[in-house]
């Protein structure tokens, strides 16, 4: 049996990449007033990978590189007045209340009464913490993990933090780039759980369809289920 | 003697406040090119404040609310050219290497001879992370606690994961309001170690003077003499 269950929580529990959308929506309305001859979408993704490494993940770095983009790609005509209504946006994204996805909470509480839970999430420290604490799930969680980068390495250090070793550590998330492939690196197990709405810089990698420590849920109600499963097969 | 010692980081150990310095004279800079009839210092640093509860603290918050005040003050004609001399300061501020203060190295490696150590910072995850990295300290430190905010619940927090008493702790750290005054408030130690840049909202408290449990350095030379002073003390 897994000693310890680690769960993602941006868009596997709770409402997250529809707040980016919407951002993004709100940009491309803004910009349609302005001349522009590139092609915004890619414009805008690259430069977001590109800040990636200066700003980390969070809502903030997402609107400061619409804001820089939207200088770029209107030859800087974009107004004082646009700007601020892309700074308003971000701080409707950091107030939001957490939305939590169908049968987030009813898995949450199901896991816990036979696994120690640790939340492990990335990006905003103070945005992560607000949203942890509104979601109304903190309590199940012995541990809760916002971390800057998922990597292996990370990862690691949680599990012994928890005092146990990868083969009893099992992951369950809806990003293949940060909950699966790093905790099937380690030899840790990793239930994939997608979303429709993920960002594609999430997605890019293939599914790890030939590890036996690696299982997909179609949805959270199919989680439970498939730990038992994976649980019997590390007998 | 203190079992564990915590020691804050920004204008502690190394320098912090004063980009956020540079940063604001840039902005006085940029807004000199626009008619502003309002006191610009006191519309900013309450912006800023008012800010703090939705971005937290951190470089992009504080680039965020500046080019919020900039929106403002010049009734919505700062231009998107200058919006992004604000962002390339952000991006400055983020990448800009540690600049350890003088005897910082010293104090963190004599300190460690004797007393297991804990960094505790608040702010950007990500930021404060590269920080410690980029600082050649890390390796002094059991821990690295980087929070939202320093409260006493925080602190209490830190100590029992530290699996000690709050009265075997002692923090060392740069502002009243961060480091020194939640930790006596849970009956911990503290030494107070001024430093010439610190944000005037980090010191508007009053020096605890009548409290036993505190004193205050001159310098970082001067901590371990004191730390020698309060352990004779709660003998």
């Amino acid at each position: 049996m897994f000693k310890v269950i680690g769960l993602d929580a941006d868009d596997t529990l709770w409402e997250n990449e529809i707040f980016y959308r919407r951002g993004r929506k709100l940009f491309n309305h803004l910009l349609s007033s302005y001349p522009v001859d590139v092609d915004v979408e890619t414009f805008v993704h690259n430069l977001e990978i590109q800040n990636l490494d200066t700003y980390g993940y969070g809502a903030a770095g997402f609107v400061l590189s619409l804001i820089e983009a939207a200088d770029a790609l209107t030859k800087s005509r974009f107004s004082s007045q646009d700007t601020v209504r892309l700074i308003d946006h971000l701080k409707v994204m950091l107030s939001t209340k957490v939305q939590l996805l169908e049968g987030a909470s009813g898995l949450v509480a199901t896991l816990a009464e036979m696994h120690r839970l640790v939340l492990i999430t990335k990006g905003d420290l103070r945005h992560q913490r607000l949203k942890v604490d509104d979601s109304g799930l903190a309590g199940y969680f012995e541990r809760v993990e916002i971390v800057s980068e998922k990597s292996p390495d990370v990862y690691s250090r949680i599990i012994a933090d928890c005092g146990i070793d990868p083969g009893d550590f099992l992951m369950v998330g809806n990003s293949l780039r940060s909950d699966i492939l790093p905790v099937l690196e380690i030899d840790a197990w990793a239930i994939y759980v997608p979303n429709e709405l993920t960002w594609s810089h999430e997605t890019l990698e293939d599914l790890p369809l030939h590890e036996p420590r690696f299982a997909e849920a179609a949805t959270l109600n199919d989680v439970p289920g498939l730990v038992e499963a994976l649980e019997a097969q590390d007998e």
